[in-house]
């Protein structure tokens, strides 16, 4: 943990005025000055203690036989990059590994929801991560999850969290605020759990995280608003954007790995001329596969930079912006005085080729390469046996009977769209044979199962899926499976389906392929089902491989497997499955598999 | 006190949706939106609790039987305006008078630095008008006054404040943070106790205020900004403020009475392009006549405009930047839902005629007057009873001894400049009669004494002062005497010295002065010997009165009574008077009244 800034006061005041060194001088950069809005030429650093403690045109005052001198070359130093909202789990590693992932690409705050593992661990999960977080030698501040289960009523996670929960976190060092509120639903009824969690948040001081994913901005938004989140990712058009500055909101503008949410709101300040202070930039959900080939929040204020947007405007929402919304102003954000010592080099403000990275002092990685040692965390056996199946699957258990006497049903279908959250609530004819109903491989009717994996009841829930294109006997299990993370197993063979549901419960999570009996490709994902603890690359070339497994078997769908992650998402319409059930996410309930039957 | 806003985010919610009708609905006014920076033109407020429920387009969903409806007919809704730094003091009437001046011009937040009640009474002083601030239906908070005595070994004040009492202070529920750090000369020697009140106030999350009155851009400025304190109003020029922005403070532009620093730093903005976000204003010190015949912060506002500056952009410097740099964006400053319920009515944007004044959902004001009752603060008898002579005062403890056998002498002299808070160190030959050195009347030069006046010990410090004109036999007795506030007394002639210092403590403090044996006005300040309990109006014509008699005697200086209450000021040079002596405030010691003396 980095000393706060009263500690360091004394030293900081005497480098200033030359009467003691510096640890490091860098001479000679273009200081983006993000307060004033200016690129100020030929100014010096001096940093002291992890923090900055002169900025101006000389530093020689700070410099003696043991500082560590750095050559700015007249590059630019902007302010380390901030992730303003995001999800560790996404990039399916540690917090370790994707600090270590995004460091090279000047990343150095960042303000995580640990959403996921919160769903399969609960409050130790939260505060495994928080810990983790805390010992990392870049900035990674925690917000409590809010919504744990997503759905109550419709879906059993592997925790649940409440008020009571929030209030205890609030107290924890590094929580910086409330996840995202996304019972939008509950919270403009005034539900009086959603409230108090918010209550209990802002009575800490902390900042309450916002997600309203609907297009009504009508009443329901303004109910919201008057809730209290103070910020919000899921706008994706204009409209939405203007909504959320002019009540107040800051408008988190979202470039994941599959949001592009951008281009479409940054409008408001290219065309409209809004006032930018209130747009600050995040990823929300990066694979790993983006931070190993893309980038990260480079990648974000590099294409925001490419709408038009004035280079310092850009920096200043992913920098200045961010802290001031999370009330870390005086902590981070910026090159002055005081500050976490956390800064970028670049020779080019545009296309921001990151060169070197230094986070508290400290020079993290050079053109691209994590130069620095950081100490992996190691989780405990609690958090890495979590796949409870309770028994051994055979592929009897995702048997769909049908009723008695039937030789043709109409079955609800889930159907998957490429690139898109939302599914279809499809229908499809399909044959009965001894009983059982038949899946039509020909018109890409599968099965899918849930099966629950937290508490070890054996239960598997049956459905039928649309979309894939699966062409060979196969199956994909996987324990990502939004938002409770129970397994999800989509196959056209049953016999594989009990394999891959096996295979994952043996090796403690992960995504795994089989076909014809053969296991094809898998990602393991020891920790929580949803994360390794391997490098990036690794968990990305893991990756690729099983897209290539998918696409062997006859899915070409882009990013397939996370497609595949959604299909217990019941938040989003319009039909997923649960553990409960097959659930009708326009009604919000459960609904039967079966139609109707013909005899 | 209100509500929090969690606490009625129920009832805000329920509002906003039109389950529940709101307290009070405005129609149709043009919502001056400081977060986007646009004015939205047909808007409805619906305000409940105290607070805004719901901005946007229609708000008669809210509106019930007996709600309160407000035609705002098309007038601009403009955010309460905030004065960032101020001294209630310099009103010289108590927190509750100087609200029910400043009501009607729009003023509905107030960040108060009470740092003159706290060189009299400590903190007990500061305890007084914090909970006086804190009953107020606006909103005032308080800064812990951080340098109480302002020059510690040159005077002594009636209290001395340390870290130890900020560290108290910041437990307070009404405390924002500490007050201007004056001794920018112990802060940038790494002063411990100075850097421990920094401390303490940064650990409770709270903003350190900053006061650095020198022009000195160099090492001493950045050592200062590097010991943390947040904002600065003490630069005047744009070199001043530009510094301090790029420091990461934010630059207090100040327009108080006497004080006219907006101009000039205001550029930075409106020619230079510097981003406006961290620019805040205030009025430091207004005079009971400024704030009855010119205004508060409407006047700070309507100045930045006349100096080219936008109108949003002014009025976002009174408003949500103010907001944002006390961390209470969340809380005021801007009209959206969850703030407090605060807002200006006014048909023109660049005059700003107030016409309508609403804090907290309630109507304070209509066209220049107050309409709301206002409870007044009952200081007790401790806070009443300040001017402790310890002993009847005669013309002879003014006498100032020459040497034996001395017949010519020359004396140190304080001069007075019009219009200019410095002094300079003069020198003049004066005679000597009976063993006492004469006052010479027609050169100017008179007599100044410093009585002591917080202990009782009766001790009486005499000196020389030029520059007042007075013509005639009188005197001129304060206990407002800047910082330490003991009674300052300057006079023609002795026994009017006596009479007039007597009775200030007979009264209990204030202003008066006395000729030829006759009083010929008085300012009774009976709290603290600093504040008037009366109204505003009647301190203002009280004041005029003074400054009347003053003229009558003589004296034409512009505002001659504030020259008078800074004769004490010991910490801005060349030349002043305090308990422990003459002192050179360039060598920052004490001197002697007699320089040499002829026999």
């Amino acid at each position: 943990m980095i000393k706060s800034w009263f500690e360091c006061a004394p030293r900081l005041v005497d480098v200033a005025m030359g009467r003691t060194p510096a640890d490091m001088v860098i001479h000679n950069v273009r200081w983006v000055n993000v307060h004033s809005g200016e690129i100020i030429p030929r100014t010096d650093i001096a940093i002291a203690a992890g923090r900055f403690a002169f900025v101006g045109p000389n530093a020689d005052h700070a410099v003696g036989p043991a500082t560590r001198l750095i050559d700015g070359e007249g590059r630019y130093a902007l302010p380390g990059l901030c992730d303003a909202h995001m999800h560790v789990e996404s990039g399916m590693v540690t917090v370790t590994e994707f600090a270590r992932a995004v460091i090279p690409h000047g990343t150095t705050s960042m303000f995580i929801d640990p959403h996921e593992i919160a769903n399969v661990l609960g409050m130790p999960g939260v505060k495994l991560m928080h810990d983790e977080a805390a010992g990392l030698p870049i900035n990674v501040f925690v917000q409590m999850p809010s919504c744990v289960p997503s759905a109550p009523g419709l879906e059993n996670a592997g925790a649940s969290l409440g008020p009571a929960d929030v209030r205890e976190a609030m107290a924890w060092p590094n929580i910086v605020g409330l996840g995202e509120m996304m019972n939008f639903p509950g919270v403009v009824a005034g539900n009086g759990d959603m409230l108090a969690e918010i209550g209990a948040t802002q009575a800490a001081g902390k900042t309450v995280g916002g997600h309203y994913a609907s297009k009504d901005l009508g009443l329901p938004f303004h109910a919201y608003v008057a809730a209290g989140p103070s910020d919000d990712h899921e706008g994706t058009s204009l409209a939405d954007c203007l909504a959320r500055v002019r009540q107040g909101m800051r408008a988190m503008l979202r470039l994941g790995s599959a949001w592009y949410d951008v281009a479409a709101q940054i409008k408001a300040v290219t065309e409209l001329g809004l006032d930018s202070r209130n747009f600050v930039l995040c990823t929300d959900d990066s694979h790993s596969g983006t931070l190993v080939n893309d980038g990260h929040m480079n990648r974000v204020v590099r294409h925001a930079i490419a709408q038009g947007l004035k280079p310092i405007t850009a920096i200043q929402m992913a920098t200045l912006n961010t802290a001031q919304h999370f009330n870390m102003e005086r902590e981070l954000g910026s090159i002055t005085p005081g500050r976490r010592a956390d800064l970028v080099l670049t020779s080019d403000l545009t296309e921001l080729p990151v060169e070197t990275v230094i986070a508290r002092g400290r020079v993290m990685s050079s053109n691209g390469k994590l130069i620095a040692d950081i100490t992996p965390y190691d989780y405990p056996a609690s958090a890495r046996n979590t796949v409870r199946l309770g028994r051994k699957l055979s592929a009897a258990d995702f048997d769909i009977v049908a009723p008695e006497g039937a030789n043709q049903v109409t079955a609800r279908v889930i159907g998957v769209l490429e690139n898109q959250a939302p599914t279809r609530a499809l229908q499809a004819s399909l044959g009965v044979s001894k009983g059982i109903v038949q899946m039509d491989r020909a018109g890409d009717v599968c099965q899918i199962a849930l099966v629950e994996r937290h508490r070890g009841t054996g239960k598997v829930v049956n459905a039928f899926v649309s979309g894939f294109g699966y062409d060979k006997p196969c199956a994909i299990a996987s324990t990502v499976a939004h938002d409770s993370h129970h397994m999800t197993v989509v196959g056209t063979d049953k016999g594989d389906m009990a394999l891959a549901a096996n295979r994952l419960g043996e090796v403690g999570g992960g995504v795994v392929l089989f076909s014809e009996g053969h296991e094809l490709a898998l990602v393991r994902l020891p920790i929580a089902g949803l994360m390794s603890d391997q490098r990036a690359e690794i968990v990305a070339e893991k990756a690729n491989g099983l897209i290539a497994a998918m696409l062997a078997c006859g899915c070409d769908l882009n990013n397939a497997y996370m497609q595949h992650s959604l299909l217990a998402l019941v938040v989003i319409p319009e039909l997923r499955i649960s553990d409960i059930g097959l659930i009708d996410v326009l009604k919000f309930q459960a609904t039967e598999v079966l139609v109707t039957t013909t005899t």
